[in-house]
């Protein structure tokens, strides 16, 4: 299969007809809105194996417990729902947490402003969104500094074009240069703005996190926001083993109003988890847990995803490191818990310890694409752009990142047993010590027939030195200026968009900028 | 786990008795032989789908039958079994091939000189050699070039002191300088002198493999030989469908002295095979059913493998591509028959078609490399240091494979369910938002918590500038030069040495130096 990069916008800014045809079609040209496997998900821990790590997560959960900072409201809950509070320590009493989780979606449908980019969340669907939260950019002309909101646009643009990215994620870079007790509305704007795939909203406060809810509903309208969901947005646990105030007002926000939260133990294996990986996913699990049933708690039925970011650090150094063998296993164990529980999974991207796109960036990058892929991930967050440990959003990155993300989603496909892809028809027509370039089979499926690269070199040296000797850092600094370039913006009713910027220009006046 | 580069040979060089010590450590240090998978295979295909495939390979063999060129004996051979043999063209009834077969074994011992070093290829056992057969050797200093023994030397020599490869494999780059029907002799005796880990023989021509042979029954004498398995040598199938003299001859003289084959079809999809994974395995498997019967019909126990080399082709430019998901399809498919088979299974490798170790290089290879361990390749030729579709044979993209050969090594062996895997004291001592650095488990653990990368650059982007703003391809450059500077050659018995020396000098001095 064809997935072009930037199949939108690459004929626009022609004059006449035949241009306004073609920035129709580029505005329209939805690929596939997410990826549904038909490849059968790996498995690689037992059901012994996740019966000890669940058996672990209850007794840590009875007798070790959850911190609950900062939240009076929360701890009443707990106690409400039968829970023993002692002072913000919260003990479960065995199975409370999974039967409060019963309520929760196997499976949801995450709603963008263009219909044909929803998204269905959970099951057998991956969709993919880029990086989240990087406080620097780099890209090959200007190296490495921090994020501007012109960044954050242009990344928003570049995952709009990438039919391998389906949803327009949140943080794609921090735009350094807005005041942060205000970039938030700039943030959210610019996702309904210059994309029309569903994204993620602001956690940053719980004031922020209604804005989002606000915003949404000046976009979708107020009635269809109480009954669909039309934001996911991420609630980090601090692990380990606690939550705090501003990621549990969050929480609270978007679960009353039905918006979905990707719970997401962040654990640093050695640092804030145990050198293990059964050990990590326990105590992963037993967070998971506490933070997805407190959803069910404040909305019966609100969509919410088991999340996991985890990676050991350096023993020698302290430094998180990315693409690791531990790493693989802790998501297969995690991806197979979460289907045990009927909640949706959340996990991978391509995460990468390098400082520059270089191969160990690459291969760091497709050790947790390939497996994240194959485990079952469900919604992967930094699919696409992550460089340095996740301090910077690489625009060189994103484009080789889209590349590999293109190979998993058409290794997701699996195989075709139709009478085309069996070919015995070819292998008949074409026979011993012969050729298959002109048989008509060949003829037939060329266009189609295997994935294709934008980016890779496959040509000769001769040819690759004829024309510049280039390394695939060089053609994806070439590639992301030719999308933006070509980026033409999805219709947005302005209406909508005049009511979205009078809201923040009202907020924005509304208090003092801030830096805290 | 740590898995250091060049283990062997790190502190030798020193003078006097700590010197000598060290250097009887450095010989000694043999880490794991070969890798036992604990984790289950990944199987991408389900068995209605590998049913549509043995039967269409049943057809191809029936119907379309298999060319087998310029060998008379083994036409008489399959007339002898029972198959329809028209003028070159061998048909074969439903069901023989597969008979034929029951006497190969599903795994099987090759022994190194070293009995350390000794492999079992088939089951769970994953045995990884490097790149064969580039006319080209590449680095950062010289650029690309023909190869010459030397280099030939300094990859058996990086193979050697590799913990992640076990096998020193074949023509780790071919020796451009010495004569064609020569270069065989220094090829052999370079496995055999510079290292001691297991190696594979001379297919180029019958007298060849013959010769691989013989200077075999030198090394380990000839009663061994007969009756054990010390080399492994790699029989290409001319795909579509067709057999030629030169791999017949190679074939039969390894399995008449009991010596094991990899029977491959070598499917560039679209060119030699159609542009369908299903279409691509059933040839593929008619071919080496076909190669792997013959072997046991010469003689009936000889150890064989089923091997695959498929990629697709640029249906663009009919270029060769590397890393595909097609690829990953094939192999899974391929790899189950095989067991469904009782043999064990070929594929894999570090394959790439970029011109230089960027990160296209390293994500094609990691593409290829992951799945190949996770869907159970046995025996993994190309595991390190292959370049540009095979062309090249790259010192640096060397070391950055072995890397992700340790990664995988790593991956495969699973988890840790012991109670010190399971890290409940750690958890239970730390304790919500605390952090494990100081822990008694993590203390207990660190050395051999995580995977150790010697070459990944994790440090913080200050002190990766402070150390010079290097990518990973100068730090690649800076270690296999650090590795050849401290090799040290395992021990040889001198007379063995002298007798391996004599035979050669005889041999080459028979007839004439000739370069075709």
């Amino acid at each position: 299969m064809s997935e072009p990069v930037a199949s939108s916008g690459r004929k626009a800014r022609r004059g006449g007809r035949e241009g306004r045809r073609s920035e129709r079609a580029a505005k329209s040209a939805v690929t596939q809105a997410y990826i549904t496997r038909k490849v059968p998900f790996t498995e690689l821990c037992n059901e012994e194996g996740l019966e000890i790590i669940e058996a672990n997560a209850d007794i840590i959960l009875e007798e070790i417990g959850i911190e609950f900072k900062d939240d009076e409201e929360v701890l009443q809950i707990w106690r409400d729902a039968g829970a023993d509070v002692q002072e913000t320590r919260v003990h479960f009493p065995k199975g409370l947490l999974q039967n409060l989780l019963k309520t929760a979606p196997a499976e949801y449908t995450q709603h963008a402003r263009n219909p044909e980019r929803n998204v269905v969340i959970g099951g057998k669907n991956l969709v993919i969104a880029p990086v989240y939260g990087p406080p620097f950019v780099a890209d090959l002309d200007q190296g490495r500094r921090y994020g501007t909101i012109e960044d954050f646009r242009n990344f928003v643009k570049l995952a709009y074009m990438s039919p391998a990215i389906h949803h327009s994620g949140g943080t794609v870079c921090e735009p350094v240069d807005l005041p942060v007790n205000k970039r938030h509305y700039d943030m959210v704007y610019s996702h309904m703005k210059y994309s029309d795939k569903p994204f993620m909203g602001s956690v940053t406060h719980p004031e922020r996190a209604q804005d989002t809810v606000d915003m949404c509903e000046i976009l979708f309208g107020k009635e269809f926001v109480a009954e669909n969901t039309v934001c996911t947005s991420l609630i980090n646990v601090n692990s380990p083993l606690m939550f705090d105030g501003t990621m549990l007002g969050s929480l609270k926000a978007y679960a009353k109003a039905g918006q979905a939260c990707i719970v997401t133990p962040f654990v640093m294996a050695g640092a804030n988890g145990p050198v293990t990986a059964a050990g990590t996913v326990a105590q992963a699990l037993a967070e998971a847990l506490a933070g997805m049933a407190l959803t069910q708690l404040i909305r019966p039925g609100a969509p919410v995803i088991f999340g996991l970011f985890a990676s050991p650090i350096s023993m020698q150094s302290g430094a998180p490191t990315f693409g690791m063998p531990e790493t693989t296993l802790m998501i297969s164990a995690a991806a197979q818990l979460a289907r045990k529980l009927g909640v949706p999974f959340r996990s991978g991207g391509s995460l990468c310890g390098s400082k520059v796109p270089d191969a160990q960036a690459a291969y760091e990058s497709a050790h947790t694409l390939a497996p994240s892929m194959l485990c079952g991930v469900n919604f992967m967050l930094h699919g696409a752009g992550w460089l340095e440990g996740g301090l910077a959003s690489s625009y060189e990155k994103f484009v080789m990142d889209i590349d590999q993300l293109g190979m998993m989603g058409v290794l997701a496909r699996g195989y075709d047993f139709s009478e085309s892809g069996q070919a015995m028809d070819a292998i008949r027509e074409v026979g011993p010590g012969n050729h298959y370039l002109g048989c008509t089979h060949t003829q037939a499926n060329f266009e189609t027939a295997f994935y294709r690269s934008s980016i890779a070199d496959n040509n000769s040296f001769e040819q690759w030195e004829a024309e510049g000797s280039q390394d695939i850092l060089q053609r994806a600094n070439t590639q992301w200026k030719e999308m933006l370039a070509s980026y033409v913006a999805p219709d947005l009713d302005p209406e909508k968009d005049q009511a979205l910027l009078e809201y923040m220009e009202r907020k924005k006046a509304s208090f003092p900028d801030s830096n805290v």
